[in-house]
């Protein structure tokens, strides 16, 4: 009998090296400090955040794809099902539970293909800690999140874009990160990509 | 019958929250590589580095001395009994064991008073999968650590210099960080400095 993913995704965090939470996250809060000193605006901030999540997201996707041995990796998954891998590879590396969406209404009529689904995060491991001052109130802080979704999704072929609809530092009740399909990719295109 | 310092690190390392160590280390990474861009000297890395772990480092101890009730913490410490605090903190924080190596050469002759001493890490957990590239092979790359260790000593009322003697990114056998007492500080002047 096959184990669930959430137990795979599971033992793939408890054996994953581990360093200190909150060092994670102010090491990270360092970082967008860093970005707002030098970047003008918000957008500017999470485009680069977005950038860097994108190429770590590619590294992260690579490492559980080799030490995972998915189940549903037999051949090339339909989007619907990378979510699952999804929510294992984010298991395995923000060591958070997600939940996913499939958004219904935005199937593609009569194909019931799903071209979008969303990520719900109860705990968001970037944000601990974090207020936002006044005057970034409109950052996405944890764009970050969006561009390793992006570049996982990529490596298994899915161009997607990705944004955050909810977020706890805004007061929402979740964080939530909405993943809409832009186009599938031919085999291989994740690796030209990697090299941007 | 006491617990040792060792077994109390470990135990308050094991009740932390964890995240990933690479997902830890590529963060790190990318916020050296973001300062890579923006600054123009290794030093003026360095420097962004340094301050940003006296931030973190206040941050650390903060936490460590309220939840960690040390055993030696009756009173001021001396600077070298610090260096066992420190051993403990850098255990909860960074997850890893470190070595201190009191310099006996560097005692104020005749006082027995120690000055100095180094920390020797055989792990770096901001160093994981990282190779300087030929026109960064001056660069601390870890130099996030000296600040950290200054922000602790700080707050335990020691001003210190600190900088890394030995580096595994530059083909030494460990990591050591050299630690110089400048001055004693008076109680309640790390509050000041935590302003900066």
């Amino acid at each position: 009998m096959s184990k669930s993913p959430a137990f795979l995704a599971n033992a793939l965090w408890q054996k994953q090296p581990k360093a200190n939470a909150e060092l994670f996250a102010l090491t990270y809060g360092a970082l967008v400090g860093e970005l707002w000193r030098d970047l003008e605006t918000p957008a500017a901030i999470q485009d680069e955040l977005d950038r860097m999540g994108h190429s770590i997201g590619i590294r992260c996707i690579e490492e559980f794809l080799a030490k995972s041995d998915p189940p549903s990796r037999t051949g090339q998954q339909t989007f619907a099902e990378t979510a699952d891998l999804l929510k294992m590879a984010m298991r395995m590396f923000l060591g958070v539970s997600v939940e996913t969406n499939m958004a219904a209404n935005e199937n593609t009529a009569g194909s019931g293909e799903v071209s979008s689904f969303s990520v719900i995060m109860q705990e968001n491991p970037l944000a601990l800690f974090v207020e936002l001052p006044e005057d970034l109130q409109e950052l996405e802080y944890s764009q970050m999140l969006c561009g390793m979704i992006r570049g996982m999704l990529e490596m298994l072929q899915f161009d997607v874009s990705c944004r955050m609809a909810q977020s706890q530092l805004k007061g929402d009740d979740v964080n939530e990160i909405q993943v809409d399909l832009n186009q599938v990719l031919k085999d291989g295109a994740g690796e030209d990509y990697q090299e941007e």
